[in-house]
């Protein structure tokens, strides 16, 4: 990352609670580089986690005249290699978590026992019937038994039941989703609208598990588009705060 | 496997029950091989897992006129790359779940992100101190969170507390170790007698993470010693069972 300690510049990271205005961010203008005026971003930490450009996606869901979520308190989803869980309030990010879904799907489809059940078939492939049906039973897997057993399912399913490698994959992607998700139903969070801001295809695989976990009625989700623009809109708070546009 | 689909000879497994005294699990007789008797042993399945040589063990342990523990209602823990653990009562295996603890550690921490945190420090290290304090924050940390997430504070531990190698390699070691015991405070299980079948370094391990979790008082330690003959105890059981000593 640019604003690492192995980056351009080493900038230390802002702290929660940060403002949805950004003002609480820390930023570093780098002057022009190629003739182009160049700002350096913070990204956020809390006592035991860190991010960088996943707020300034939680800042473009709330921005502008027309927000993509009312502000109030929300837990913010973030899909990805390390998805974040962002949970705000009083127009501020109180506190975020990062769950390792995607990098464990792709480490154990390649490097565990599981690679002999989930090999073959391509990743992000449209659902089917038939993957539809296998990730939500690994949904339901993962709300039986602890993660490292269920996990196990996916080698269970394909040699004693046959499973098809490509509904294997979507079995393995709905245990990590629905293990990820399953808090959300914990009684700290049991009544909290839920913001989904994933492009496809992962943001039907978190609708689905939503929907498998019955949160359906309080998730809003961010269109596949608006997703993509995120960051720019994110970018334009906080260029707006520092007085560049 | 010798008995697998890949193996010498494909051996349909066993199903659950399965008998202390081994006779409802499935043998088959190979005929002299280099001059010694064969016995080719299936492994026993339930409805969606699966093991092959640790039910040998599990007759170990109540085996003999001087069984390492008492028959009635228990769970075996045998640890290992996939963990098992085995509920016995009415001198029968009812059901067992398979916990992919050894692997995830293996495999986080050679391919993913963790790897970075965790590297340099080698495996199997006798626990110092310091280390014992970071496993037990592992055992904590799994208990207050879901897996995925719980496993991203390897990375955040040496990132915001420049948590060493060794002592992080002991808190993933904690974080997968306690989110597979944890099922034993649940309300089905939290009566239940505990026999862990570990030879050392993973008996202290384990043993460190029930004592944290609250479970000492249920749990019987097979010694390392004893542990190395288990499956050969086992084994004499299944041979009386035929009948061949």
């Amino acid at each position: 990352m640019a604003s690492s300690s192995i980056g351009w510049h080493d900038l230390p990271y802002a702290r929660t609670p940060a403002r949805l205005d950004g003002s609480t961010l820390i930023w570093r203008d780098l002057g022009p580089i190629a003739g182009h005026p160049a700002l350096l971003v913070s990204g956020v930490r809390s006592d035991n986690d860190v991010m960088r450009g996943e707020e300034t996606q939680v800042l473009g869901v709330f921005a502008g005249d027309e927000p993509l979520a009312q502000s109030g308190e929300t837990v913010i989803i973030l899909p990805g290699t390390h998805c974040k869980h962002v949970w705000v309030a009083d127009r501020q990010i109180q506190r975020f978590e990062t769950f390792m879904t995607g990098e464990l799907f792709a480490v154990l489809g390649e490097h565990s026992i599981l690679r002999y059940s989930v090999g073959g078939a391509a990743a992000g492939q449209a659902f089917t019937a038939q993957t539809t049906e296998a990730f939500r039973a690994g949904v339901d897997t993962a709300a039986a038994l602890p993660l490292s057993a269920a996990l196990f399912k996916v080698r269970t399913g394909q040699v004693l039941q046959n499973r098809p490698a490509d509904e294997s994959r979507a079995f393995l992607s709905g245990v990590l989703i629905g293990s990820e998700l399953a808090h959300l139903n914990a009684p700290q969070n049991d009544r909290l609208p839920i913001v989904l801001a994933a492009a496809d295809p992962l943001q039907t695989a978190y609708q689905t598990a939503l929907e498998a976990l019955g949160l359906s009625a309080r998730v809003k989700c961010v269109s596949s588009q608006a997703q993509h623009l995120l960051s720019a809109r994110g970018q334009a708070v906080l260029l707006r705060q520092i007085g560049w546009i």
